[in-house]
């Protein structure tokens, strides 16, 4: 076996590579080796990881128990590709899934493997949720992020994202996300008015798909209390609750579902990103028991049976999930973050800060500054990025086992950033 | 890490994976480890794989090269999720894939990573074309198949697919594919007539997509007459031709493209499956450089960077094509599966046969039979698969590494089956 | 010429025509002659009609001066159907309709005969603004009426109607009329915040269609300050406006056009129901002059020049509209219908009252009262609907014309009925 | 009443209408009067009319008997405007039309009046077959024209007027029109092949909605053994058959049912233009009375009760259809315009000709020479129009009424006209 020789700079990826490449414009490093919270690039320099593979590596980079796992499953040659045919890989998955997140928490989901990406997961629960109830339409939510094939695009809220579609995206109305008003309007007025109003001219939803925190969007928090309301309401209707926690599962919010702190139980729940472990491509989808009326190959996919993906999912459920370790660690994690970006918000006017768990976003009055301090975080060796629908929200994803140190060290950077960034602007009045 | 003691039995499944499930249900055993052709299931038993992950595995499993390559990369902590962000491993593939493939192909395809699945290829080479042309529809072709998710399912032709679409499935009109009137009507005389005709109600299409091949359709396999004449008609009326190459690409019909033999060069192509080489999710749009219209990010996803996949699929283009051995290889194979099928047919009145390369379909008049075949192969440790609207169809699906011997054990088993199923056939009278 | 001998009674039509019929249900007379506000059956029975064939008979039934424009034109063998070839009798009337409508109002629509009835003149509305635009959406508001059309249909409100369509109806969002929610939520506070929040996910609209008072919907009144407010939304953004005038216009609110009192200009305004005058089928599509970049024949339709409504709308504008005196004439009367159905709200706690000019609504808290009410005013021989989405309006559309004195008559009657109804209802506690 | 004087000329029309207007381009005489098959401008001239209002006036303009008929109910005040109230003028039409039409040909449709054009007509078609089926899509056939409503352009064929609707036009899928590849393909092969192969990617369709004659389309005429096998195929799948009956109705190619000389039974047919006998707006919607499921109202419209266009159908009813002399009439006189259009294929070898009963088409091989023709007949005081995708066939529908010294001499004129078109064209050598 030859290989071919690379001089690897710019011009390998500005030559060969279409123009829709995105992070890799913000973030020029050719990265090389990952290890827990830092990546190094092939001229050796190293960066801090606040983004974690936009949600996908909450137990950070390579972390040893699940390479351990992963090498061991592949050097005694353990199927990799194995389709949806059962295999010890996915059996095992599927027993300690079952015995370490839904069992203790009262859950008797099906599962379904839609396809390795979350996008798979959310096309599937549209499919399901419109087989059951024989109705198209869904509602979403305002700046919803679900995904870039037609379905899901269809109830993503991105305008740049939806004009891709090359057609007219139908059969699904946004509603207000909680707090859209900025509390000056009843939560639901709108979308409980319409759903009872027979001549509102509003199609009747098959379901409500919802983040619990919008990453995307720009790190809009749910409240508890907006979420049972939400649950309320689709239960009284008929209309089945889709939580898509294909971002906020898998503990970024802290417990293993992001729903639990609201004690809600969805109808159906998408899984990705994170599930995996060690970042390859899973994706699942859970719908309550009655609900699961698929014929057998409905909904397929080459990709649904990755192997090596169920063997480093159950390593990752074994690792963190025996206790509640990880969820505590979280939640002090976050409130790290959270003070930090409090004070930042207390010492500059045009900045405030919004979160749960270690989803945290610090939102500047003035877009382009979001984007400034990421620039001026990655020359300090920070990968960091902006979500919403202006930019305008630095949204800080670490990896749930960051330890402290690093933590602190990529506030310190952010801090200094923004200090930066906004020199002239005066201390709050107080 | 305390691990969940898993007894795995048929329970463990039907406990709690969702009825979509399906190859399992012909397949049952619990599969466990594999190499090569072979697959070994928990209780030891081993299964010769005429099936290769529907085409997912045409270098066949756990190839030693390739294995090495990706442990390699793990123990030394290479990146394992990327994003779109610039590795070394995404660099050396691009590389790679530009000298072994496209530079001695004449080809300056530019490459798009739109998350690891074809679905995702095909949804994002749709998106292109609409985007390009400012058009909306898309030509499909009967009995084809593109993919699960709301776009790809669009310009599917089965009939049970769509309707798990849940919502009508519109902008695509199907037309008949190559011989699809057993050459009765002159090939394009629909297409062309409606497409020419002002007032024929056809919207005007953005593109054809088209399996030069179609595998699930029923291994029907188009003329390089027939796919040159519709790159002619696209061309004269500024319709942009897709190639879906998911299923047919990567050598399963000899050269590396599935195209290559009609002397056509289409304007968008898509590859998965067999890209990533040992089975991991991978999938690349290829467009010709001026319709690289992206903007930055306007298609997205998780796992587009899946960076192991890289390194397999970089170790598989070195292995298998640096010189035409393979190309070879897979056209004599064909040509024994061919001549296997032949006689059959020959032997059998009820049987038909077709294929291309080592894509080798065995048509039964009387579609049950198909079915009772494949399950008699596997009692006798054969893994081979229906295709086709009825199933009517044995498709075969072998590793193109698979040894002759195999190849022949594998035949002999399918030959067998036949005799076993239609006993009383009389041979057909010469 | 042998007629055919016809003993009419309910049989005929129950046994010849569709179960679709609807206000022959209610109102089982076998109607014969007209005069004025009043019908008479073939019995003999008269009916006073508070419904003015739901306002296409503004100016009563069978105007004498127009009648003998009418029989004049016919007797002469004026052009009766004439497509859109230039006659007399549509000259006569592009002529009046600028001189008596257009210029004393300063302005200049271009006048477009889309076919006769209201629901073409909204096809062809919708068409043009999606034609200028290049957008595919609309924007209609809770409860709103504009025809039973497909495209039409996609922007009413009804549930019943719109299952009607058995496609799904899309390319069109309800956004909250004016008051939706009682004065509780600021006016546009959602429909602005998602056309301004590019993560919204609402399609960008091409143009809103609104009514000034919702007839059908249930007599909703909006404010001139809402449509001013409206206007400016829509003019900021380039999204068109479009008013359907064709239930409120024609002086059914006092004015000729209902949106004159508000100052506004709409875009695009849609005619029908009374332009004709007589009650013959005519409908108009205004345009502002730059927005008329119809091709040649691009909308058409076999009726759009129905010459007899010509006459009989030339006669009507000079009948009627050379002078205020209609305009004031129908305040007074408005004034008058408003303070009984005051009286009525003030004597019964469960009635309200809204409504502008002559079309007034009384509203019931409890639905199936107002259809009583209907009914026992039928007993009584009068003729009026409900209307709502519950239909839980007495909605009144008696001919602007109507004399005092019958007025008095039904507004008694439906006093009679309402006391009848709500025989155990306390007054209203002071 | 004072009138506005009104100096009529062409810019009346340019200045206020706008420029959508279509027919009056060509024929740009401002018509005052007309009587049987005669028009009369302002200025006094007389035209011939071959296009009797795209077969709206079979019976020519203002027929003395329902003249007599509508000036008498005028002037005994019988109702003009009546929604879908009984009354008498449309009980005598209900059973008028029972007895004539339905009865002597064995059928039992119920009657609904969907509105009063040929378009509201075909709209509630679509619905009622959509309801009844379950299904969203209808197979319409190439060069169709059904209409300009949303709903009905989506079926119908032209590309300029499809572009007009500003949507995607979704929902259809239309099929060869008999004898489209000129005999060269088998009638149904495409049709029946996709509708029976589960994998074609065809929707299943609702219905098909066909024109026996198309005369927008270019006066392209089914075969009574394609119909009747459109049929056959259509019943043997469960699909409704639609026969929009709006311009080939009431006479037009001989029996009132343009249908009945293939001997089958639509199970919806739609008629409207020449059904009100009159030129006045009526259309009616015809169906299977097992297909009468509509809810009351659920398809309605403010003109489905235009009670003298009842008047003027019952009256034309009993002058036309009490025996067969018109239907003889209209086939001796469709003869001899075939005859004089034979004679000119004969003589010119870029010409041929087609049609049936008293629709016929003169084909040019080129186009502009169809509008030539027509320009110089209209010079000569003939109105003829073209039709066709291209516009190359110059198509004739002239008054059912027409005398025969009337329709020798518009058929010399249009000879004379061919034959300064094409001087230089050789006669055929035989």
């Amino acid at each position: 076996m030859t290989t071919i020789e690379t001089q690897l700079d710019d011009t390998t990826f500005t030559t060969y590579e279409s123009e829709v490449r995105s992070y890799c414009r913000n973030w020029p490093a050719i990265f090389d080796t990952a290890q827990g919270s830092w990546l190094t690039s092939i001229d050796g320099k190293q960066y801090l990881d606040f983004f974690a593979g936009a949600g996908a590596l909450n137990y950070g980079h390579n972390h040893p128990a699940l390479k351990e796992a992963l090498i061991d499953y592949l050097v005694r040659d353990g199927i990799t590709h194995g389709l949806d045919m059962s295999t010890r890989a996915k059996g095992e998955f599927l027993q300690t899934f079952a015995d370490r997140i839904l069992a203790p928490r009262n859950l008797d989901y099906k599962v379904q493997f839609p396809g390795p990406t979350g996008t798979n997961a959310v096309e599937s629960a549209l499919k399901l949720a419109r087989k059951v109830t024989g109705r198209e339409s869904i509602i979403s939510f305002t700046n919803a992020f679900h995904g870039m094939t037609l379905g899901s695009l269809s109830v993503t809220g991105n305008a740049t994202k939806r004009a891709g579609a090359g057609v007219p995206l139908v059969h699904t109305t946004p509603m207000p996300f909680d707090n859209y008003f900025d509390g000056a309007v009843e939560d639901f007025s709108w979308f409980e008015r319409v759903l009872d109003d027979h001549g509102s001219g509003l199609n009747r939803p098959a379901a409500v798909i919802v983040e619990t925190v919008q990453g995307e969007g720009g790190v809009n928090v749910a409240r508890a209390a907006w979420l049972r309301a939400l649950q309320e309401l689709c239960a009284d209707r008929e209309i089945l609750m889709i939580v898509d926690d294909v971002q906020m599962g898998c503990g970024r919010t802290g417990e293993f579902f992001s729903f639990e702190f609201a004690g809600i139980t969805p109808d159906i729940v998408t899984l990705s990103k994170s599930i995996g472990g060690y970042g390859l491509p899973l994706a699942l989808t859970l719908m309550k028991p009655e609900l699961d009326i698929w014929a057998p190959g409905e909904h397929n996919g080459t990709f649904r049976g990755n192997n090596p993906a169920f063997v480093t999912a159950t390593a990752a459920l074994n690792q963190f999930w025996s206790d509640d370790l990880l969820t505590r660690d979280v939640h002090r994690k976050g409130e790290i973050i959270s003070e930090s970006f409090g004070q930042l918000s207390a010492e500059y006017e045009a900045l405030s800060h919004r979160g749960r768990g270690m989803v945290q976003g610090l939102v500047f009055d003035e877009p382009a500054q979001a984007g400034e301090v990421c620039a001026l975080a990655y020359e300090a060796g920070l990968l960091a990025e902006t979500s919403g629908p202006e930019d305008q929200v630095v949204k800080l994803l670490p990896p749930l086992t960051i330890d402290e140190d690093d933590l602190s060290h990529g506030l310190t950077i952010l801090s200094d950033a923004v200090a930066t960034v906004q020199p002239t602007m005066r201390a709050v009045e107080k």
